[in-house]
């Protein structure tokens, strides 16, 4: 009996970096269940669990199949509800879709034209013309372009997009409260895109965001730390 | 027996304004509690109560005092925990320090320079300098400048400012879920400020965020929507 995570990386099978499949991997470990992380590249994922999902996270619970990394947060909540919970209530349940938005809308959306070319380099070569042709669609223009004029605009303006959490950890060390939970991970999710495909995040070392951040790297024996850029 | 909170006005006490009062009144209405709204003058916050706070709401629950929005709304969900929840758990109570933290530092921030002189302008004479110059102070220029200078354009970028709030609204009505919780009551005071000092919004009828401002307008009666610009 096995739990099985199927997530994304470039060449590189021990580096996954999709922030989505992030949140699976710190959602299973608060749940404390034994998982096998099986990372695939992007060109992979039509093929997994016979062509179940079209993205990655995939969660095989032993044959149970749960994709995207929300409905497997509240797919775990119901399944295992005896260990420590991932919303600590409707209400953090609830709210944590908000914590998604901001991270989605405001956090990714910030940090793709910063490091979209660092993801196009550390993917196999299949893998490269996929993601250049759907991000470009996505972006409206060429990846070069997005860069060169976007990239140290987002960089320059990054840090103040995180005031809503340093306000937060001046009433608390965690989104969760005294201790994280699934919103933690959905933000935590966003800037470990960003460290393992790129090596950097652009804040500063001693900003209480990124000593959030680093407390998150340090959870569950530090699964997210002892994962580096290449 | 009576609660009684202390609110904020300009010369008209029927349009209380504050964004942190009306935090304040929508948690006492949502549980169901008979009270007192008392809005006075900023100038005429320090007697209140003895020099309690210099800052409303202020609350007293049959001589019980609270002061600060947030604490107030702790004090409401621990002293009456037979009525609604505000929060929802714990979880819900962590997570709305951070919608907390998102609407004072991008949506207040945003909305400040658009308002200023509304602000102003409905303020009774002595409340106009104390206003001008704590505010000039915190602004770093004058109020006419800072209209001047920021207003269009924080006018034009504030739809984008809330697409965290639309993501959210895709999966449900509130940010509380099914139903409205402190939470919402946050992000609700800082739209009411905007509307019942300056009479608009800048945002679309048609638009999902509008759409979810007007459902709180409608809650307790009308409570939010009675009150308007003059």
């Amino acid at each position: 009996m096995t739990i099985i995570l199927h997530s994304l990386c470039g060449t590189d099978t021990k580096r996954p970096f999709s922030p989505h499949c992030w949140k699976a991997v710190m959602a299973l470990s608060h749940k404390g269940l034994d998982f096998v992380e099986r990372p695939v590249p992007f060109t992979e994922i039509p093929a997994l669990e016979n062509g179940f999902s079209r993205t990655v996270p995939i969660l095989n619970d032993n044959g149970h199949l749960v994709s995207d990394s929300f409905a497997i947060a509240l797919y775990l909540e119901d399944t295992y509800p005896d260990r420590p919970s991932l919303f600590k209530g409707e209400g953090g349940k609830a709210m944590a879709r908000f914590v998604e938005g901001y991270t989605q809308t405001v956090l990714q959306a910030a940090l793709m034209p910063i490091i979209v070319m660092s993801i196009h380099d550390i993917l196999p070569e299949k893998d490269k013309a996929y993601f250049r042709e759907s991000r470009e669609a996505r972006l409206g223009r060429p990846l070069e372009e997005v860069v060169a004029t976007r990239a140290e605009a987002e960089k320059a303006a990054f840090p103040g997009k995180l005031e809503p959490l340093r306000h937060m950890l001046k009433f608390q060390p965690y989104l969760g409260g005294d201790s994280p939970l699934f919103a933690d991970y959905i933000l935590f999710g966003a800037l470990q895109w960003a460290r393992v495909t790129s090596g950097s995040l652009p804040l500063s070392a001693d900003d209480p965001a990124m000593e959030w951040f680093g407390r998150c790297l340090d959870l569950f024996e530090g699964r997210g730390r002892h994962v580096t850029a290449a």
